[in-house]
């Protein structure tokens, strides 16, 4: 397959010099590697690959992950399952509590168009997927999200899975479709897993999915020995936290965010033109907001909405205004959701723009 | 006037329990207050009123704040600007350095058709501007932008600050239209304005603008001697980051994040479905990424992209799943830019959604 057949692109000009600023550089070449390493570890591992859109929010990129081998896709809020199932994609599991009779109603109108999984960890949440279930008139899968030590959503025992899956089993409009977490660590969610696999088959429920997830520990064979299906999103793109984490290398960084120098007040800074409403000030652990690594990964020290402060105290060659730097962001999912737009380029070369097409779909 | 004529709203129904979440809640009530009380102390000090729109992004409000008697608007980024021109807005300062050919034909055009000035703080810059204006047909004028502390863009002395004015008076295309700072403190700023001042009349230039910004100053009466007119944004709709350095009250928070309890995993946390993509990551030194006033300041003490974690430990009503909350966000200019629509009400009552108009428009 070629995955630029699944792209259509406006002209935005050949040359990255032409290109506005600022801007995110999505490098194809670079995503289509980190997508076949991950899928052939998936194979190897015989694991279930469902990415996470949330990451690209793309339909050409989750129709390319399909086409090289994904079960279906992973999304976070109804919003993006809707975008995606206007584009074809027939195949998700939607890991967020559906709440609210106006989100019940869509994921009804969703379930009667593509296969769609959700999740639960109440029964609060499930008597509302009951009504949703009922009203598409088939059996929506349901999921029982566990907390196994993230300590965000999620059944807080073993037990509590287990109770909630027979409930499920027991709603109309609703099947039991198995185990689903975001661990904290792996050997606490195995452990977890373990006793509610155990538990729920001494009840008489057939478990056809454990789905676990995770970019940073995406490489660990340990902790796998339940697990069925793996989400993993960050790994289309990676980003400057996971490099520094050694989970992937910076070649292996398909986004920078491509910015102007618009002042240089003296030889310690330059000034940027992509700030928080770029570059997101998520820090996740780290100093700064972003590298320049043709400037010997000179840091992004400070962020304001629209200026990005850029430390050059220790470059040999100093950039000047005018000159267009290349970020990698610290956490590349919420930068590419401040974009109507990215830029899709191999190399040096520009392929053409392409809009972000669930970009704010937080409903 | 009324405020609201200059809306078209979007029905999205008539009460707040019936809205989709997470969505930004607007009261327009608290904006007209907010807005009557800043333009009332400009008047009084005979200070001009040139708001800055980054943080509202509404043509709409744009009109009303000018409407109260601004004298204008300011935006920070060429695309805001071409959003509030087209929207009927003549007269506006461009608070960032234009760079780029294509940018310097952007403000060409823009110059064509409304009363723009910008600012320079460097030779290059100004050189790109004067293309500009030379296209154009028209001198723009140019503020020159001074670092009076903040370390930021800016030239860094009085005695820069005046040949760069000379530099720009010069320029065809262009006249120079004054000075511009960012103030770190009042204090320094006021120094260094009074001599560039004094080194501009000595110079025979005539200094007709001197433009001064910031929120949390903006009660402040000392270091305005030599202040023309004051920028700023944030004071529209305030947040917790303002509210809690005393520069609003907590009653004088114009914007809320509507959020659904989507889980309740144990009695010290509630999650909800608005997380960094709704909230933004930004602390500006506080505790938390927001707080719920109605639950007795109850902290979202983490985020995750569409998870926000409640700290309801010490709520003695804690909130169950279904429930709605409201957000009062850190740094609210960042989270209306995640979003396409706000929704306004007055009160408890919906008036209707609006599309945020420059949202996302960083080039």
């Amino acid at each position: 397959m070629n995955i630029l057949d699944h792209f259509t692109f406006e002209n935005v000009g050949y040359r990255i010099e032409d290109l506005e600023t600022p801007v995110p550089l999505v490098d194809i070449g670079i995503v289509e590697h980190n997508l076949r390493k991950w899928q052939a570890r998936s194979d190897k591992l015989g694991i279930a690959n469902r990415p996470h859109i949330k990451t690209h929010k793309l339909a050409a990129l989750a129709k390319a992950q399909i086409e090289l081998g994904a079960r279906g896709i992973t999304v976070q809020k109804l919003g993006e399952a809707e975008v995606m199932a206007d584009a074809g994609i027939t195949d998700m599991l939607l890991t967020f509590n559906v709440v609210g009779a106006h989100k019940l109603e869509r994921l009804a109108a969703l379930a009667k168009r593509v296969n769609i999984s959700v999740v639960a960890d109440s029964r609060e949440v499930v008597e509302g997927l009951s009504k949703a279930g009922q009203m598409a008139g088939r059996d929506i899968p349901v999921l029982v999200e566990c907390d196994t030590g993230a300590g965000r959503n999620g059944v807080q025992s073993p037990e509590a899975a287990v109770d909630l899956a027979k409930f499920i089993h027991a709603s109309k409009g609703l099947k039991y479709g198995g185990l689903m977490t975001y661990p904290g660590t792996r050997a606490d969610a195995d452990k977890f897993l373990a006793k509610a696999l155990e538990l729920s088959e001494q009840a008489g429920l057939k478990t056809e999915v454990v789905s676990s997830g995770g970019s940073p520990d995406m490489w660990k064979d340990e902790g796998l020995a339940h697990v069925t299906e793996y989400r993993v999103g960050t790994y289309i793109y990676f980003d400057r936290s996971l490099a520094e984490r050694g989970v992937c290398t910076y070649d292996e960084c398909a986004v920078s965010v491509l910015a102007t120098v618009v002042s240089r007040p003296n030889d310690q800074r330059a000034l940027i033109d992509a700030g928080s409403k770029a570059l997101t000030s998520d820090l996740l652990g780290l100093k700064g907001y972003g590298v320049v690594r043709e400037l010997g990964f000179a840091k992004v020290y400070n962020v304001n909405e629209e200026h990005g402060y850029l430390d050059i105290a220790d470059c040999n060659d100093k950039p000047k205004v005018g000159d267009l730097v290349r970020v990698t962001p610290n956490h590349v999912c919420p930068v590419i959701n401040l974009f109507d737009k990215v830029v899709v380029v191999r190399g040096k070369e520009v392929l053409g723009a392409v809009k972000v097409d669930a970009r704010g779909m937080v409903q």
